[in-house]
């Protein structure tokens, strides 16, 4: 088996669980990165975005949304019309994560074409 | 901003979002990654596995090696030596990870270098 194709020393398998922890404690979770990839399309209220992202509570939507935008993530806009208009988006540091979830799209794709093989 | 820049279309959106999920329910979590980076450089006993992956209880670290042993992950052998020797490996699957880990490895350097720069 090719265990040592792409980390090759206790060195860099160490820098790596660093890092990987870095971006687990950043956007970890259940549903950090769900709430992202429902904002990619276009900018959401938040009946909208509880409506996509199919099992979350008001409550930890709420939670999470919070999180989202004090780390950068999400931007919460004010319409001052009337009625009063309450929109998320993604910010520009959010498109950093690109790479990050095409390979988990992916990933989860093929992972679903496995498991239904093997029923 | 260019929020159109690779999710074009709500239904691209949407099924990104069960692809992500999917890879979430499966890979998802405070662990399982970090264990499979953990092992990466090369196959561990239980108590070195514990501490490469620091702040991880036995407990927990025990049912989340049968969770990723279950599902085709990680793999548990047992030498029948005197003193027996109970070592785990990733298995070929671990390795479809990579892009995925590698993705991760990378955002996760560059936001910890941000975060380093805004304080």
């Amino acid at each position: 088996m090719e265990q040592r194709k792409w980390l090759n020393s206790a060195e860099q398998c160490k820098a790596n669980l660093a890092a990987v922890g870095d971006a687990l404690y950043a956007i970890g979770g259940k549903w950090k990165l769900m709430i992202i990839v429902a904002l990619m399309d276009h900018p959401k209220r938040f009946n909208e975005l509880q409506r996509t992202v199919t099992g979350i509570s008001a409550r930890v939507l709420s939670n999470e949304l919070k999180d989202l935008e004090l780390n950068g993530f999400v931007s919460r806009t004010v319409n001052n019309q009337y009625p009063v208009v309450v929109e998320y988006s993604l910010t520009e540091y959010s498109l950093s994560l690109e790479d990050v979830l095409k390979a988990l799209g992916v990933w989860g794709k093929m992972h679903r074409e496995r498991i239904r093989k093997m029923k």
